[in-house]
């Protein structure tokens, strides 16, 4: 008998009892500055999947030797970004409650605040570890606490000083980027120092979030806010095999924005750089 | 001595002392649930428009005979839509308090609201004139009663029943359409019965959105919701000869997505509806 | 507990044994001597999909009232189109076995022959009607009998003449045109003579299929060999009323190819195009 | 023995000796006040050629029954306009020195006074018949008096009053409009009186030129200036056999712009208004 | 006299007989499992030639200085990949046995197996150089042995062990990946030992072939599977010093798909590659 | 009382007394030979500013610390070339005179000789400091002295020998690179010894000209002829260090064609480099 026809990124089709690791996306871009489409992100990123392999030869590992479900992309209510946050909360905590890894694509950077509150729920004294060409820890937007460029700060609110470490940051107010030094880890136009982070944190529980504008706008220009000076793909790819040795327990990767780049390329950078990411923390 | 660049709709260089009509856009996207992207659409008309010419051969008036400012973009709070309809609600009310005629370039179509109200301050008895091809009727949008979805019946509860005229709609669920049948003036597919506008409503004060989606995918490709079977450019222009017998007090044009249509057409599309709508209502 | 996702066209969401309408994407686009692309067109008509609402003004018909499943794309033999065509002809029938009428979603026109052939095997005297805007009726493209161009002679090889009616074709060599006129009926130009239709073939089963270059490229950008001259698509509408009064037993839509349009406004078209097809042929 | 790649406008592979009609490419956009790019559009026509058939079933012609030849574009002095107005008129002087019909693809609208003077030359009475959306009547553009802004002033300043007959004008200053009463003959907005020439001027020697921003923005996009309301294809399709009727001595069609339309659309439509032109005026 | 328009890859204007390589185009797209748009590439690459100059100040060489003939497209059966790489075959061999180099510009990389055939033939113990993201390594890709995805295995059965020399492989099967180990020379993310290649293959005959995508897609966009992390073009530059060195007799470039790169970069970086193989290996 | 729309780069907002240094915009491309459409940069970099912030945590300097003023740009007689290098000579003499420091936005690169006189006249020993992927060296493009092609040479007939350096060349012809040899310091492919260049100059005064094409086409699509091997953003960040050195009275960048990059992120690139150029010569 014919079935409806299901759309997951490749290989991920597993039934949330047997996964270990379960995707879902983010489709929110409510507080962005300048070009929105981050919405259609996720969707852009499972049809692209198709053009990769299973296998990735850099960490040796395949998508098809792990168990990854894709629950698809989670029913917002557009235009309300307190209910947003919550129902994105909500569903990382149902797939942490399971004893499985939330994996969210994105969206505009503001999403992460939601599974980070699940995770912190569940894991009180986890590390928040973010690969990004912006700061995010304005205080307020235009007079708003929640916004894609303050979603840091709110996130320090909740953890306090030394549990955020930030990398490959280029991009900030003069005034955000004087507040991280007494009270966020972060490391200037590169992220030569992630691979120190396992002998600093150990086996706590970490929570991992690629802003992928992290990347140069040549190899990722479909975002909302490029800003040139950025990692290559080479650069980003030693970080893969840091998170291998973390205790990842959630992870998101966002700001992908398919409207702005027709070639496509920018969707393929991003389903590879899912795929590397999934394969890194799934066990 | 030089001076700074300024930026302006095409021979809209009136100051707001002189100005009978004052131009101002309200760069809002922020409940669509579609493409975004009108935000940069008043930006957008005001560069295309040097393309066009002051004179209008249709309505045999020219801009260079009367006097228009444009004020640029209102500073709104991203992210906010109470707070953006409080600003844009805002600026038509000191522009109407000058006497002069309010003219706003959206942004999407919730926008509308925030003049709307400033307008029934001043003319409690306004008329309310919609081209569109949707109903914009829903009581909510998924809980949400402040959207692009449903703006026109939010006006109906400022306003009640038969003082909103909806034309060349042709997009909605059943039940819009089954509501409206007796709450609003709908005509379907077309806009034929305007004509008759004049006859019926006089001499009352009028507010006219143009959501120019009204018109044909084909000719306006640049729109978040693209819905084919509207309006050719030549359908809509008697609009403006009808405009030109009412007594309007404000209008608005709404829904260009400049990042959709990369041939420019759909921003000359806007900018000859704005000089043709500006023509037709100003004195 | 949380669903993998599922990917269909907006509300067509019913079980294969409930359904009396399967939609099924035929990925196929390797002989086309112009620009290749139709691969991509049935996914991108389910997503555009959600742009669009249920229910039908002109039809006065809501997909909410009828039972369609959306089996997804074919499973195709990439590069080999006689496995290609045995694939999509397998899967008509098996639809057709169930009692269910098949709704293929293309492709370049070439696809049409696999479930014609399905359709015949069930209905020998079963009509072919095509809207399009070429003729399809080459003996070989370039010495291969197996061709975009020449689908409808294959289709005469097994139902003869007078059986293929023809409409809106403008383009063809003249030795096509001359051969259609003691072959197939064939109107030029426009889809006048459609509303005959229904008064000449009364009840007889009926294979319809709509190349949706037969509208003009103003509207359909998005398509291989874009034909200037089309219908608009207020003058495509009338057909779907004409196709109510017919006994259809099998239908598609072929040759939407996304990436020639970046404004979408194509798979808007297509999109709507099938919603009006399936609510004029589901009962 | 392999032969060098040639790249014509199909079909056109006459000889010098043999064509009756000889093409020519002018890539000259040095004086566009707004989008550039019409130098590529020559190149850009022939290769969309091969979209098309050589067969017109509107005309009922073909040109596998024509003798064309295809020179390709003029090696011309950029960034001289002087110049390249004179190496324009020396092409199409030995084309017609030759006895046949010089048949140029623009650029931009300037480029059609090079081969109207030696249109001239040859025919002191040539009659100038423009198809277009704007005027082109000013005596100087900017301070500068060779302009596609003046192009049609500057024939006037050399075949006098009467003898310009300009159909389909939509845009102009109102001063451009007010001098064209007493000057040339000019039907605003359609070219319903352009069946009617053939009464009035009989066999008197044409210069045809079709600016094809005359069409609308909707079905030509890639143009420098779209200007909304022009014709549909069809509603130009009837020129042609008007063309038919009268004494074609030279033709040229303008304003593609190839890179501002991304479908490819613009230029099939731009190859098949060629193919009609080529087939209503060859003998 | 005029004559018809040529259209020559820059410089490449010797006669057949003069020339000492022969460039052809192989307009073929037909198996590839992503994105086509291939099938455009020769025509776009000439056309981008005239941006470039002809002498390259890497390799201090000038085309001016060498004899070139560019041929063309082949004439090939659309839809027909048995045919068709026999006619690319049959051109190569043409080549070949008049003593000149043959020089393809693809299509998708199946094309190569037609030429390599034809050098097999006058070099039976030719050496086979890949430049490319994929290792083409699949016995069959869905059950079909002729494939984008299989050709390198295809001409493993005609070469054999040892004689494959793989550079720059960045995705495959973890099956192809190990097939490779015993079968072929393989370097994984990097062309770092292709410098050695001289040394260790001396002068033995050499098809060189060039998948574009070998480089990264930041500098690449415009191909059919983009893979993130690969060549800078300055790390490609050193490969044209290497076959400077080799005894090449024949060489392609394949995988451009102009339709996916609306900046021309893609064509431009193809073009150039063109230029450096053209004259590394022209005597 | 509401003001006028504005439109300037970020925080430029100085009145032209106040400033130090003054933008002004040469809206200008008459002579490429290539892709036009420079003539639309520096609107695009003033819109794409506000994706930026004014604090460069490179130079760690901030926009808001200096006095600059964006005039706009100039009002230009397109279509005479000669007229147009008098105005922007002009409006840089206007400046230099009131003791300001002009900073012009191209346009393409011919521009750049109009303010070179401006600067001449007052420093007659001014240094032209080049970074550029082409050498621009050729005494005559197509026999016009006037061009894109031939600036620099136009400039060395100003200022002789050894008083030109030009970084990061990769494209010329043999004749121009032979020339350079005795006339001008040229470094080939890289900008490495630019930091040299305040030992060897000390204090005299520099016209800095920033081709933006001296960056790989990678990260500056958006070009008019795209060279591939250029420098990466990271490469080219040091050269600001140096400026900061030198004493430079007036400075461009261009080469930006906004229509090719449809990402926007061209225009990213060149609101960056103009923010750090800014920063580095502003007092």
């Amino acid at each position: 008998m014919m079935q409806p026809n299901k759309h997951v990124y490749m290989s991920c089709e597993a039934s949330f009892e047997e996964a270990t690791t379960v995707i879902y996306g983010a489709p929110f871009d409510g507080t962005v500055s300048n070009r929105p489409g981050t919405r259609f992100a996720a969707d852009a990123i499972r049809s692209e999947s198709y053009g990769l392999e299973t296998y990735s030869p850099f960490l040796n590992k395949d998508l098809e030797d792990v168990r990854i479900m894709d629950s698809g992309d989670v029913d917002i209510t557009i235009g309300n970004k307190v209910k947003v946050l919550e129902e994105l909360e909500e569903t990382a905590r149902t797939i942490l409650n399971a004893g499985k890894l939330p994996f969210m694509i994105g969206g505009e950077h503001l999403v992460t605040l939601g599974p980070m509150r699940a995770v912190l729920e569940k894991y009180p004294d986890a590390i928040f570890v973010q690969l990004d060409a912006h700061t995010d820890l304005r205080d307020d937007y235009m007079g708003e606490p929640l916004s894609h460029a303050t979603v840091v700060r709110r996130i320090h609110d909740l953890v306090g000083d030394n549990r955020i470490y930030q990398y490959g940051i280029r991009s900030g107010t003069k005034e955000e980027f004087d507040w991280s030094e007494t009270h966020t880890v972060l490391e200037k136009f590169s992220i030569d120092t992630l691979k120190d982070l396992p002998g600093i944190i150990g086996n706590a529980p970490v929570y991992v979030t690629i802003d992928l504008d992290c990347l140069d706008p040549s190899i990722f220009p479909g975002t909302g806010t490029p800003e040139p000076g950025g990692l290559t793909y080479k650069e980003l790819e030693p970080a893969f095999k840091v998170f291998e040795q973390l205790n990842v327990v959630a992870a998101d990767i966002v700001e992908l924005s398919p409207p702005y780049d027709h070639s496509g390329v920018s969707n393929a950078v991003a389903a590879k750089v899912a795929r590397e990411l999934l394969l890194s923390i799934t066990n």
